[in-house]
């Protein structure tokens, strides 16, 4: 049953295109505006969230009542559920987003041509993104604030069970943008929890230019399959640690540790460890030791088994699994080529590492692994924007167009090219 | 009836398929090609169009015979039909690509992080991109090119009546891709011209990475309503020339008559004429003289008309039509903001220019129309990839993403992360 509940499919439909041609309009005069019409918004709505605190979290508290009646699980609520530090972890972000660069309006390249035409390719909006997520109140404050720093209109459309907490936060936004002079359309929420809304966003193809899934594997998938509007995708991460035969045992140690056991459910972490043959018996004991010992299930091939009686044996599904969880896979291989084979057959083209201090292993991993992210003596963990000092992100790509890889402010525009002449006429 | 015609529905999905598999094959080894390998391929392609133009010749005449049998138009044989100077500006063409700088492994930007994390976006090829063209020989050549300079694996499909000249072309590419050591999978023909074929393309989605196609509006529209890959479209070039108040009169005659009348089949060719009213009495008159003496039919709004009696009164349809022909349409607006509004609603986001002296209305213009390429004080038919130095392409895209403007080479590509660490561990 959905929030707007007395609205029929055809209701639906004019409702999301009314909300798609507010936002192309909006996004038509948010492409032109200010760095600091932009950025004041912004802060604004940083502090609407704060002074809002109280209602955000009573709007929240309806949200997770209704979810644990509906017997919805532990993590899901923990997802859902806000609480006044979030609260303030969204404001600040909103703040953090503000403090970026602005990308829109940078001459990404500029040249003359011999006839004296001075080109130049500058950054500009993509136009209307349509966002849709999971119940994660704020990924509304995230998603929001990225599109409106690049200058583009965002339409979101959060899980149904964070309705009315995505609501008082969209209210935060628009406060913000009212502030600065700019349309509160610049950032709609869609006011109905009727999943026939998704279908019309993804076909609304006149007044969005990218749809931008974030979530599980289920929601992507559908949001491909039905979407006739670009999809920005970010897909499984089955990231991959090879510690290669000139590896330094402790950095070796280290990495695979951290990259597994840091944060387990984050995308960039590792769910297989490859390891050389010709260093295996002497790198790889300490190395499950210490996963085991923190706390992680290892499941590993026979000559893997052979090194330590507490792992398991791995089957042929588990190379290609996202564990998301404190379990690893462990492949000893013969060398850098048969580790390069399994990555290309097993991994998802996420983040994948290499330890060595081998020049021209290292040089072959980066080159011959076909990843959006690929590092050499550095943990997989680091696969986020934040940690490329590109600010917030909405996600990895996993996409082979337009933004691979971390997906923040910069890789949400285009470019247009502005040609300056004296007159010229092609001859 | 098909080329290749005892083969059913189901046996068509097979044979892309085998295409599709050998092309991801061909692609892997592709990406990691030294430029050297790739225009050496180039260059021995081209030899081999020159050595084989008889055998280029005679199936193109096959071609032609069976298209004039069928008594399909004069401008279609035309494009179909190709003679010894055409078959050696393929080859020149091929080797004009081979000379282009290679993108692939070039540094898009290159930082370090304060720990010690040294960050490298560079860029790698989008792997497998099928085309699908109408019937004219030379895109076989040139988008096989262009793909495999970039490193790229192409499935071409062009139309059915070029059957046999595409089958040669392919032939010539693979004997170039052969001499240099690479897979000759990397340019690949549809060896059927069975229309299933198409559908069975639009949908491997997972061995196909884009689809590129080029052609008309309906072949377009087609693959766009039915390609479950991402397309790189190109639509209307609706462009406009704008007179400003503050135009110098001999570069507004010159470029307007050399955007409309240079060439009127090509996208960046002039649509429609606006003129601001304080100068449409000094400035349109002898622009209006030069189309027509030209022989070029201008239709008009109704102050255009009161200027010459040769005028004819423009429709509602005018303003949108891309005429591709010697027609222009021609309005009188109020001044900047009225000729904004004219393109925001009925240009296609393509290729506008400004004529002017004044910097401030130039500024504006070039910030605030929202098309692909914007010029100020030169012509419309510069939109080209090789005006623009940038070498050959592939179309003009008039998506907003991944690539806006000419398609070359570089923007057949996309990137790769490459991290280099010292042994970092997040915290």
């Amino acid at each position: 049953m959905s929030v707007v509940e007395d609205i029929g499919r055809e209701t639906v439909d004019d409702l999301v295109g009314r909300l798609g041609v507010a936002a192309r309009e909006a996004a038509a005069a948010l492409a032109v505006a200010s760095s600091d019409k932009k950025n004041r918004a912004l802060m604004t709505a940083a502090e609407a969230l704060r002074a809002r605190c109280a209602q955000v979290l009573e709007a929240n508290g309806q949200d997770v009542a209704d979810a644990e009646r509906d017997g919805t699980s532990a993590a899901f609520i923990d997802r859902l559920r806000l609480s006044a530090d979030r609260v303030e972890a969204m404001a600040a972000g909103l703040e953090d987003v503000a403090r970026l660069p602005d990308p829109v309006g940078t001459e990404i390249a500029r040249w003359q041509r011999p006839n004296g035409l001075d080109i130049a390719r500058v950054r500009v909006p993509i136009g209307v993104i349509g966002i849709i997520y999971e119940s994660r109140p704020n990924v509304t404050a995230d998603a929001g604030s990225l599109c409106l720093k690049a200058g583009n209109a965002a339409i979101l459309r959060g899980g149904r069970e964070s309705f009315h907490s995505a609501r008082e936060i969209t209210a935060c936004l628009a406060e913000g943008l009212a502030a600065a002079g700019l349309a509160p359309a610049a950032v709609q929420q869609v006011p109905t929890t009727d999943r026939a809304a998704v279908g019309a966003l993804l076909r609304m193809s006149d007044h969005v230019d990218l749809i931008v899934p974030r979530g599980g594997k289920s929601l992507i998938a559908r949001v491909a399959a039905e979407s006739r509007i670009p999809v920005l995708k970010h897909l499984d991460g089955i990231c991959h640690v090879y510690v290669h035969a000139g590896a330094d045992p402790e950095k070796a140690r280290a990495i695979a540790v951290n990259a597994k056991m840091r944060r387990t459910s984050i995308c960039g972490a590792a769910e297989t460890l490859l390891v050389d043959r010709s260093v295996s018996g002497s790198m790889l004991p300490p190395i499950l030791d210490a996963l085991i010992e923190a706390g992680c299930e290892v499941r590993g091939d026979s000559e893997t088994q052979a090194l330590d009686g507490r792992v398991i044996p791995a089957t042929e599904a588990d190379w290609g699994t996202e564990y998301l969880d404190a379990v690893l896979s462990v492949r000893v291989v013969a060398g850098l080529d048969q580790a390069l084979d399994h990555i290309a057959r097993y991994g998802s083209r996420h983040t994948d590492a290499i330890v060595t201090e081998d020049a021209a292993a290292a040089a072959a991993f980066l080159t011959f692994v076909d990843s959006a992210i690929v590092l050499h003596n550095a943990s997989t963990q680091f696969a986020d924007g934040g940690e490329f000092g590109m600010g917030a992100e909405i996600g990895i790509s996993t996409d082979r167009l337009h933004a691979r890889g971390p997906v923040g402010a910069e890789q949400l525009t285009i470019f247009k090219y502005m040609v300056r002449g004296t007159g010229q006429v092609r001859p």
